[in-house]
């Protein structure tokens, strides 16, 4: 039986789209289905009763939910070509430490540059600062976060680089200027297929967030 | 060699109770030091910069952070025995999502129980009992979340068991009352070593908090 592959998702999402690079990684087709994520459908609430969150991928009828938690079972699946961690037990784990870290962090205080004002405002721009400053640092000198090759924490991370316009125009401040090594390992991450076709145009996701601010009265 | 491993930790943690449990099941020896986490330790603030938090594993030297991936280590690199993560990808997903549903869910809304007073409490207790539902309908009628034996999730929530009676005695109900399974469920995995062995009794706990209260001036 040919293997039946859907994602629900929401094309701006980061989330999402790490999903969509993993698949992609792997050469797996799937049908994607995107949501309206204030009209949910039916099929997303019955698939994911507890968190009713895209991306959702269900695989021969089954749901799995959570970007890194799918990202993993995709890895596992399968596993023929393109694994995105490590086989060591100790880089998995600092794999899986990293990836857990941009999910905490990087999120939540990107939101804040462009859905806050003023002082509020100043103090998400210094969080990110010193967040994008531990992830440099992380990098370092490596090609990747995953050492020699693109991996997990590369996948978790890369997605944001579709909203650095966002957070540069709000945040008012340059991400090449700030961030070199981070922008260089963007572009280097930017040469595969899998990613330069997954991820949106910058300027688009500007505009989306610009309509966001109007609908949550942000303006 | 001989493995050297050397745990960082708060007895009062349930993230800590979760790495200990894990090593127990394991039969591995290894060397506890117990954190002041007003005044850290320099090896914890050098081994785990980036969130300077316990359970802190140490294996030959090398840090690994974040209990449920201390948990997951353990897991794969002792797999001689006790598996705690199933070996089918969708289970292994299945188990990694309600451990994070755990992680995300059950720690923050216990915290407010204790911690808030008035309006707040009396909404924290109503989000306590729907996550805890949420759970009792997630373990149904099987002896353990992890189906016929003691697995992942068990093990990322069991922990929570010590403080049971600190969330009584907050929030005015009774778990018993309130999760009949959750508590039967409970009092299975009790009946393991590594378990009983580990969790401190609930009335230290209670203690432990009503001197942290005077400490954060919340009588």
């Amino acid at each position: 039986m040919a293997d039946e592959v859907v994602l629900l998702d929401f094309w701006p999402s980061m989330f999402g789209m790490r999903v969509r690079i993993a698949l992609a990684e792997k050469g797996i087709k799937y049908q994607y289905k995107e949501e309206d994520l204030r009209h949910k459908s039916e099929l997303l609430l019955k698939m994911n009763p507890v968190h009713k969150q895209i991306p959702l991928l269900i695989h021969n009828g089954k749901p799995v939910c959570e970007s890194l938690i799918i990202v993993q079972y995709i890895d596992e699946v399968w596993n023929h070509k393109s694994p995105l961690l490590p086989s060591d037990p100790y880089q998995r784990a600092h794999a899986r430490f990293w990836a857990d870290f941009v999910d905490r962090k990087v999120y939540g205080v990107g939101r804040k540059l462009w859905a806050t004002k003023g002082e509020e405002q100043e103090a998400a721009k210094k969080e990110f600062l010193e967040i994008y400053k531990t992830l440099e640092s992380e990098l370092g000198e490596k090609p990747y976060f995953g050492g020699e090759t693109f991996g997990f924490v590369d996948l978790s991370f890369v997605t944001f680089y579709s909203w650095f316009y966002v957070y540069e125009n709000f945040g008012k401040f340059s991400m090449e200027a700030e961030f070199p090594q981070i922008v260089a390992w963007v572009k280097r991450c930017m040469q595969k297929e899998s990613i330069a076709n997954t991820l949106p145009d910058q300027k688009k996701i500007y505009e989306f967030v610009l309509k966001l601010k109007k609908i949550f009265g942000l303006e």
